[in-house]
């Protein structure tokens, strides 16, 4: 399958539901692959570095890049990342307009540019994130105008002749539609892991949990991770 | 002297000329510093560090952070951080189109990014960083177009009412005009490193030190540090 003219991406793979999706939507438009992973100090970094693994083994990708970017963990600002501080049981339902104390400050603006650099470096054109405009309100770095302003700077920032581009193909989706494209790609979301709290299990109701679940229950399929709470 | 209506900036400081001069310029303006350093590998970290915490030190400045970002040397493709690269010696007279080997990937995209998650955490409202346009021609992330791009980016990267700028003030002098610049501030040069290669004494002869001698003779001033050639 691999020939001279296949275009080299970067995932950004956190191991969770959208970032699975997104590889699988890369590999689908023929890309030959990359995948990055950033343990940036938070609870869950054992349980998702795992995952990370898991899917990549599953598509028998060997270009893997993980990343220690717990520096981020040392700035602080984030329940993520700050023990001292309790992971929300959001009110998703509700729309809220402050940001969520998971917000990690401009931890896409890190990532992406660990990205950059390693695309520079392995002469990949594209970088895929699983950025969601619409589930993730309220971090302002999952916003589609992050990505095209990111574009921009891109467009000046690098060395003559280089282009690499940003891409979020998930930025407009629900997490419904993330999780019925995952299953017509044939995704291995049964390796995913999303939670913020748990390891053992999901703990089922974090925000990020219950995003999850409700995005699984509106697509009509059971989600096939194990959970503490149902 | 210190207020409730103080400004706080965040200055990256490498402990070079160019970055001590930046720190003398927003200490001149009456902004409360933070300086952050980043370690990323490079040949001449432990020199650079004590020439941040000299200078840090010389500004009786405590609120510091010095930043581990050694990935970028795992990245690789750079000869300032993979040791079986030349540093290359130089023809900094001569117009030169290609990026040099010392160019790390989208560095200064890394480090503004880190910057920008220190700052919303310690409520500063600028950062400063050292950069300068033509002396480091080649470098594309040293012009000001990538700066008016990352500004953009901020303006709408950052959570609803968090305002942060980066200022490069260096960017369109010429080194002697930053020597000239630090003299009247009274910045301690004495104290800065700038050498891509030695540790005990400046090498001389790399494109780092060349520059800055360069810079000291125009501006009709004797270097302060001691090199090995000269």
């Amino acid at each position: 399958m691999k020939n001279y003219i296949t275009k080299k991406a970067i995932i950004v793979l956190s191991g969770g539901l959208d970032s699975c999706v997104t590889t699988a939507i890369a590999r689908a438009e023929g890309y030959e692959l990359a995948l990055l992973h950033l343990n940036y100090g938070q609870r869950t970094e054992a349980r998702e570095l795992q995952a990370f693994n898991d899917i990549a083994d599953f598509y028998d990708i060997g270009h893997r890049l993980v990343t220690d970017i717990s520096y981020l963990a040392a700035i602080g600002g984030s329940s993520l990342t700050d023990k001292s501080m309790a992971v929300e049981e959001a009110e998703i339902d509700q729309a809220r307009q402050a940001v969520p104390s998971t917000y990690v400050p401009f931890r896409n603006g890190n990532i992406l540019s660990i990205a950059v650099s390693w695309a520079e470096v392995i002469h990949a054109t594209d970088i895929f994130i699983g950025a969601v405009e619409e589930d993730s309100s309220g971090y302002p770095d999952c916003r589609e105008i992050f990505y095209d302003k990111f574009n921009a700077l891109l467009a000046c920032g690098l060395p003559e002749g280089v282009r690499i581009q940003v891409g979020a193909p998930l930025i407009h989706l629900s997490k419904a539609q993330i999780v019925q494209r995952g299953i017509e790609l044939g995704a291995p979301l049964h390796l995913t892991w999303s939670c913020y709290q748990g390891e053992a299990a999901a703990c089922g109701i974090c925000e990020s949990c219950r995003l999850r679940l409700r995005g699984f229950e509106q697509a009509g399929v059971k989600d096939p991770i194990k959970y503490l709470i149902r």
